[in-house]
């Protein structure tokens, strides 16, 4: 056993390359057996296992800076890096975390959680470098999948304009989470189909050798139809015309040969791109046979592949995929737009129901926002189907695209609220805040599954411009599915209990925490109000007003920042009315990056809990009584 | 003069291609007289005459979708399609807008003012035509500057996939704004020097029959050169590889090979990009010898070409650039980074001092966000030069790389507040209210150009995170600059009034608003503190808790979005400190796109004026006073 030796990339320097292959399986090995406890990205890191291997033992970390785009595939960069010890706590609180963390190792110097940031990471790194004077390596480690968003190629663009010393590894394993889509997916697929080309160099210099000198006019374009053809048929013309030297393909799995392309790339000067195919899965029968399955898994059995899923209530995003084909089915101007996230989102029933309908663009949130405002002006009825941490790339595409030509856009936000295990890049709790300023939209967020599929309908039947339903990262309440669905007023709020001492006015999952904070208060002689406010933009108006004027103090409970969320807007709407005698609490997440661990952890780390909201109640109770001397029903 | 009788792209279809030439140089005489007095994008505008012409000669508007991206270039546009009487109110309130407007006319299928969304457009607009089983044209203009950003490439890699059939028009003119940079520029720039290319085709083809065959092993390799060969010597290859037939490089201002080229489209499959090459200015000798500074101009001289500008204090913009040489020089991490507008936002004089130190990455606001984390973690101190509007861009990268890392990013936002004339994709309103809410950063505006020095200090000393300092699009308020800069206390507010009848928080170019109705009012005997809420984040805990406590009434206003932005914080951090019984007003931008206009208009019409505040003062007051049987001082 080799693995137990490893605790710092320091020591693989003495290890020969077959030993290298040893442990390669080890690794394989200790992931497969830890995640199958765990869960966790597999995949994707037993894809790079040799590939890690390889640049901890041709660089020097953390003096050479290895940027992994994404971070989900960094499990063998922190097994190399003196934290193999702590995979029993992967993606748990306080335990390891599932993506690259620079508070948990020295070896770790970029953060991520969305895709396609690496490159222009590399790039400010080498160009602090270069102030700086100093000459270490500076390495990005990107997806195919991750190369097809917008600010990667921004980020190619400017590098090979720059020219400046640094490596790109292009991680082919032809998918981002879903099969990879796009013209550049096409474009690296004629690479690695066309294996040849790894040794066409030669054959192209000896070919050329064969072909008669040409006199006269036609001299001076036969010498540069020559240049051009040794140029042709090496592969990567794409990167080579924007700047990089290519190198590749390079099979990722072959220990020899990623580190025979590592030393090639010691003689370029400027940027250079290394192309290395590998497959997802490798080395693990059931998840190389479907990679896509096994992105992100639960724990599983080893011996058959078997995932040991959590049983439960449908998941809101099953229930959101089941509900638009019935949708589909009556509306044939529903599509829905994906950006690579077709079967996270729930689509692929849909995408199975109404072939063609389903738009997966790849990871292009920019440009999935402005293609659905572009076929909503043309009379279609686009469905947006996006994370609602990941629609934070097309906020500019959603303000300036689709609000200001007040496009009749539905927003399916999923993943609204706390995500778990994958932390603080993903939580979904900013959409309300950088959404509600922006004229013309509507929001909602449903109290359960059913109400989910009415606001669903609510959307269709909604023609003045875009509306947005969110809802999260949950299993459904269990609640009855109506058959028939029918549109909500829009801007209607519910009133699910009555109650003269307080009220609560809560969304989405929080309805339900509210409820469970007025049962117990009512154990205890206080009446309090239940308000689902499903509205968050417009608010509803009516009871506002009514529940201003009653004079009932009030708490806003929400899973969303607290800073502009709804709370925000209950106050601003009592400010605007003048109303300034009453009295709003807030319970929201306060202004901090909340880490990973359970939903559950994260809403007791965060205060939003009954027990919390009965506490905060009970206590502005209190103040008032102090204060004026007022006294409740219950005193 | 053929001009007059064109009122509609149908007048055009008679005409023979000499006359559609004089009518070009009509239309050029036409925008440099109708500009010279109103201003407005002169130099794109003379660029695109013979295109804009063509395209309306070629295709049917509207059936045909002629799409153009950022939209200032489509004055042309405007005149041949009925609009050309309105040209003397351009840019104006109720006047011709600058930009694309569906309100205006039926064949302005696509607004836009930020670039780079008309691929998205086009892809949109195409499949909502097979989806209806339609066959209308779809055209794209887009400038070689907009393909640098990320969303066109999102775009360009969807369209290349699916090849639908619609045509990408790159009018390539070398500029965004300022000259062009990045890898794809250096690309185009190879096909535009390469002339000889337009015909390589034909010679290719004959040069190939001169090659022998060639036998036995290598007779496939051959073969395949040979595909490759004449592939290759025909410009465009990397389009070709993204899925595009290529046809160009064609003169952008010889209306017969537009025409010709436009033809050969229609036999074309799939997506096809047209590669016009067009010269900015073209016809007004001041434009094209200085396109940069003709791009966007105010009223001037047509015989000198002498530009009327404004008299006044200096800008803003012209301190900020002034002052960050100062402390360039004091501290050489200190770069500025830019999204192509190196000229629009001050940078000029920097960049001539420290050569190497002004980073243009092109129009690129995701990849210059997130390589401002990069630098500042490597231990620089970029300063991301921004317009707040663009700034939506990098939303996401603000989140997610620059705050949550925590990186000492500082942000110089321009364009804060009300822009004017390019109206409403420019406006500035929104960056409050979508960077508050983020943990982490410090948000500041000066109330003067003064102030605005000694926050850039501020920034500057700062080492806990970013920082960001906003400011408008106007002249200073003419205060002497102090020659010592010094750091202002993070979250501190000042008060530039005493008076204990009504507080009024105000920030940027309110506190002067402020400062006015406050002293109308003391006329009238009232007194009013007027605050200077310089930090929007963190706000000044101690004056909030004295005004709260005091029991005065107060309004917060800012020309920011009133949803979520200033006034919003103020009202939560009352709502946290259970001080529910304080009294805030809100006067800041309401819900809507404000249209464009002077600032001045756009501050009138959304209220934010010294009258509307005294008089939402007298109104707060007398509410109190018939609530409360309290008096104020002047009564």
């Amino acid at each position: 056993m080799l693995l137990p030796q490893i605790n710092d990339p320091q020591d693989l320097k003495s290890l020969a390359v077959p030993q290298l292959v040893e442990l390669a399986e080890e690794i394989r090995r200790f992931l497969i057996e830890k995640l199958s406890v765990t869960g966790g990205h597999l995949a994707s890191n037993l894809g790079v296992v040799e590939l890690t291997l390889a640049l901890h033992y041709c660089y020097e970390s953390p003096q050479d800076k290895m940027i992994f785009d994404v971070g989900h595939q960094a499990y063998v960069h922190k097994i190399l890096t003196g934290r193999k010890d702590r995979f029993d706590t992967l993606r748990m609180q306080d335990g390891l975390c599932g993506f690259i963390k620079r508070s948990e190792s020295r070896h770790d110097v970029w953060e991520a959680g969305h895709s396609s940031t690496s490159l222009s990471a590399a790039m400010g790194m080498a160009m602090a470098r270069d102030f700086k004077g100093e000459d270490n390596k500076v390495i990005a480690v990107i997806g195919d999948g991750a190369l097809t968003g917008g600010m990667a190629f921004e980020a190619l663009n400017h590098i090979g304009h720059e020219r400046r010393k640094l490596m790109v590894i292009l991680n082919d394993n032809e998918m981002s989470i879903a099969p990879n889509v796009g013209a550049m997916h096409n474009y690296l697929s004629k690479i690695r189909s066309d294996r040849h080309y790894l040794r066409a160099k030669d054959e192209v210099e000896g070919l050329l050798r064969k072909i008669p000198a040409i006199g006269g006019k036609l001299a001076k374009t036969a010498e540069k139809m020559k240049d051009s053809l040794k140029y042709m048929m090496v592969p990567g013309v794409l990167f080579e015309e924007l700047g990089f030297t290519y190198l590749g393909p390079v099979d990722g799995h072959d220990l020899d040969k990623l580190i025979d392309a590592f030393h090639q790339t010691d003689n370029v000067a400027g940027p250079v791109l290394v192309h290395v195919l590998t497959t997802k899965g490798k080395g693990y029968k059931p998840a190389e046979a479907d990679s896509y399955k096994w992105h992100g898994i639960t724990p599983y059995k080893i011996e058959s592949g078997q995932l040991l899923k959590a049983v439960g209530e449908p998941m809101y995003t099953d229930v959101f995929g089941q509900t638009l084909i019935e949708l589909g089915q009556q509306d044939e101007r529903i599509v829905a737009v994906t950006p690579a996230m077709p079967g996270g989102s729930g689509l692929f029933p849909f995408a199975q129901a109404f072939p063609g309908r389903m738009i997966d663009v790849g990871i292009a949130e920019q440009h999935a926002a402005t293609l659905c405002a572009a076929l909503a002006m043309e009379g279609m009825k686009p469905v947006f189907a996006v994370y609602s941490t990941f629609m934070q790339r097309a906020y500019d595409q959603i303000v300036h695209d689709i609000c200001r030509h007040n496009a009749n856009v539905m927003f399916a936000i999923d993943r609204a609220g706390f995500v778990g295990a994958d932390g603080e890049t993903h939580q979904g709790v900013y959409d309300i805040a950088f959404m509600r300023h922006i004229p013309n939209i509507v929001l909602m967020m449903p109290k359960d599954e059913n109400e989910l599929r009415h606001m669903m309908k609510t959307a269709l039947d909604y023609n003045d411009g875009p509306i947005a339903y969110r809802y999260p990262r949950v299993n459904g309440t269990g609640v009855p599915l109506d058959a028939e669905l029918k549109s909500l007023p829009i801007g209607s709020w519910e009133r699910l209990r009555a109650g003269d001492d307080f009220a609560v006015l809560a969304c989405g999952p929080m309805v339900q925490v509210a409820e469970e904070a007025a049962e117990t208060l009512r154990r205890e002689g206080l009446k309090v109000s239940v308000i689902n406010a499903r509205f968050l933009k417009p608010l509803d108006h009516s009871m506002l007003l009514e529940l201003g004027r009653s004079g009932t103090q009030m708490i806003v409970i929400e899973e969303a920042s607290q800073a502009g969320s709804l709370g925000s807007a209950v106050l601003e709407f009592y400010a605007e009315h003048e109303m300034h005698e009453v009295s709003v609490g807030l319970m929201g997440v306060p202004d901090v990056f909340v880490e990973h661990g359970s939903i559950k952890q994260q809403r007791q780390q965060t205060g939003l809990t009954a027990e919390a909201l009965c506490t905060r109640i009970k206590s502005m109770l209190a103040v008032r009584s102090y204060r004026f001397g007022k006294t409740t029903s219950s005193s």
